[in-house]
C-alpha cells in the first residue's frame, strides 16, 4: 500500500449553478492552487452538492411545508427501509441506502432541494475527461456524499460515483504479516478516500472539492460505485 | 476546518507480544521516523491488533475446529444481531456492532485469536500519556479496527477508542455556506481519521501505527468512543 497520503481542499471554486461546466471550473481552480498543479495519480473528491447543482438536479420545495420535502423523498425512493418520526431511511434507484433518499435542503437556495445525480459514475467520468483534456493529467475522481450509518452515530462521507479509482480493493488471499492466508479483507478504498477528503472540506466552509495525493497505483483503475453497493439479497439489514 | 491533512505509516514497529509497553515502542519508533518528530496536535492511529496483543488479549482457539472460534464469538457477544451461515453480526460489551464480536484470527499465531481490548479509550489514553512523557508532545490517539457496514460492501477502519481527539464534531446549528441553519451534521471525525490512516497502513504490510498531521485544533479535546456508539433504543437496525 501507499506510504504517504496528503489531502487539501481546492479553494477558489465559485457558487455552482445549473449548466455550469463543473469539470472546467474545477480544472481552472486546480490550475491556480497554492499547493501546485495536479499530478498524474491524484484523486479529486467532488461533493454531490455541486455535481447536482451543475447538472440541474434542483427541484422546488415548499420550505414552509414539511410534507413537500417528504413527498420528494418518497418519489426518489424505490424502497422505504425504515421510518421513525420525521426520519426516513430509503433505498434510492442507485441502490444507496441513506436518509431522505439523499434529497438535501442544506447549501441550496431556500425553496429548492437538491436531488442526487442520476448517474454519479458518469458525472465523475466527465470531470476526469475534462481535467485530462484541460490539464493533461490522469486523475481519479470520486463524487462524495454524506451518509449516516447503522449502529454508529455521526456522518461520514462515502463515494456515490467513481472514475479511474477503485471502489473496493480486494486483499482476500493476500497473506497477512505472519504468512497466513487472510479471510476477508475487501477495503472500501473509495469510501475511505471520501472520508479523508471530508476532513479538509468541512461542511460550512464552501469548499466542495479536495485533492488527495499519494493513492497507491494499484487503486487507479476503471471502476464503478456498484462495487460498493451490497445487493439487497446479500444484505442482512434492509 | 483544516486546510491540509497528511498521513503516513510509522515504520520500525516490531511484532508485539503480551506485556510489551506499546506506548514506549510507538514513541521510540516515532523518534526515528524519516518524516521527522511528532508534533503537538498530531493524531496517532493504532490498530486494535497490536493493542490487543500488548494487553494480552490473546486466547487459544482450535484452528481445526470452526466451532471453537464460534464459541469465542458468542462468549464475547452481549447480543446476536444477525446470523446467516458462518456470518455472525453481534453487539459487543462495548456497544460495537460488528462481525464475530471483533474476535480475529488474522495476523495472530495459528491456534490463537485476538479479542478486542477491554477498554480502548483507556488503551488510547495510556499511549497518549507515554508519548507525552517520552517525547514531550501532546497528541490525539485513536485505536482503530476494521468493521463492515450495513448496505455497503467493503470494510472501513473506524475508531474503537480515543484519547484527546473528538469522536464527533457537532456542526448542528452552524450556518451553511448560504447562511441557512444546517439541520444535522455531526461528523464522525475519529472514524474518518481512522479510515484515512487505514489507507497508509495496509492490511498485510505490518504497519500498525499511522500519524495524521493537520487535525483542526477544535477536534483535539477530551472524548470517549461512546460518542460514536448509537444507543440500541435509538438504532433502527438491531
Amino acid at each position: 500500500m501507499t506510504a504517504r497520503l496528503t489531502a487539501w481542499g481546492v479553494t477558489g471554486i465559485p457558487e455552482i449553478h445549473p449548466d455550469d461546466q463543473l469539470g472546467d471550473i474545477i480544472a481552472e481552480a486546480c490550475r491556480g492552487e497554492p499547493n501546485g498543479p495536479l499530478q498524474n495519480g491524484d484523486v479529486l473528491v467532488v461533493t454531490q452538492k455541486v455535481v447536482s447543482k451543475a447538472e440541474g438536479r434542483l427541484v422546488p420545495v415548499d420550505a414552509n411545508d414539511p410534507l413537500s420535502h417528504k413527498k420528494l423523498v418518497e418519489d426518489e425512493a424505490v424502497r422505504i427501509v425504515r421510518r421513525r418520526g420525521d426520519l426516513i431511511i430509503t433505498e434510492t434507484s442507485h441502490g444507496f441506502v441513506c436518509a431522505n433518499s439523499g434529497v438535501d435542503l442544506s447549501n441550496v437556495e431556500r425553496g429548492q432541494a437538491a436531488l442526487l445525480p442520476k448517474d454519479s459514475d458518469r458525472s465523475a467520468r466527465r470531470i476526469r475527461d475534462i481535467v485530462r483534456a484541460r490539464l493533461g493529467v490522469e486523475v481519479g475522481v470520486i463524487v462524495s456524499d454524506t451518509f449516516g450509518r447503522a449502529w454508529r452515530k455521526g456522518l461520514t462521507d462515502v463515494a456515490i460515483g467513481v472514475a479511474g479509482i477503485a471502489g473496493l480493493v480486494d486483499l482476500r488471499g493476500t497473506p497477512d504479516a505472519l504468512g497466513r492466508v487472510m479471510q476477508v479483507t475487501e477495503v472500501a478504498v473509495a469510501d475511505e478516500l471520501a472520508s479523508a477528503a471530508e476532513l479538509v472540506m468541512g461542511k460550512s466552509s464552501g469548499i466542495p472539492v479536495a485533492v488527495i495525493r499519494g493513492a497507491d497505483a494499484s487503486w487507479l483503475r476503471e471502476s464503478s460505485v456498484r462495487e460498493l453497493i451490497r445487493p439487497p439479497q446479500e444484505d442482512l439489514f434492509r
